[in-house]
């Protein structure tokens, strides 16, 4: 098992991740997850399926496209054959486009998330998205 | 790999957190987690060791102890060798103590947990709750 580099290739894939999603750029920020991805956040429904992100995102991006930036920290990656599990401590800011009122939100907290690797590449499968609004 | 059994094995630890919690029996709750668990909570720093949730219980219960009632849900279930991963409906009644104003509290949400195999014992290793009060 290439653990060690399974690992790096995780870390690449949430430094993708931070980065496509701070260009708006969702067709590659969808490429990091799996068909079957479901997303849980707190007091929501669970979020299954690439396509239900598509649509989330789509119904936010054209109504006013959000500038988002974040910092990640890895706390644990742990990779057991194709599969893996990471928790890390996430913070996100938001910030409203230019016409609404811009005032950035800043949520915090932690996530959980599985991941899998198919074909050779490591795609998150399931995520528990912990963030809360920072007063 | 006895996947068919692992299942089985971790809805029975499922089933013994939800009754050995209701009975208020906290050590027999701490024999389902390993020593390294992990949980994690919306806007709460991360619980780390099982050292830290029996003091977290301790001081709630020495306080007044609450009552509690739940209902789990397995939605998914995932077994990798010595390891797995589990989501699940959940909602859980707190009732305080009789002394105070009684009002039960529900909460209810998702949980995403990681669970490890010790000695042919599934344990709970890490747990992201993702729980919100119900109006």
């Amino acid at each position: 098992m290439q653990t060690q580099s399974d690992e790096q290739e995780i870390r690449e894939l949430v430094t993708s991740w931070m980065k496509e999603t701070r260009k708006g750029n969702f067709d590659a920020v969808m490429g990091l997850m799996a068909d079957d991805v479901v997303f849980l956040t707190p007091g929501q429904a669970p979020m299954i399926g690439k396509s239900a992100f598509a649509a989330a995102v789509k119904s936010q991006v054209d109504k006013e496209p959000p500038q988002f930036d974040g910092k990640s920290e890895i706390r644990e990656i742990k990779v057991v054959g194709d599969w893996a599990f990471m928790w890390t401590k996430l913070t996100v800011m938001v910030t409203p486009s230019a016409g609404a009122a811009a005032t950035p939100m800043t949520r915090a907290g932690h996530t959980l998330s599985i991941l899998r690797k198919e074909k050779g590449k490591w795609l998150l499968a399931r995520d528990a998205n912990l963030l809360a609004p920072v007063k």
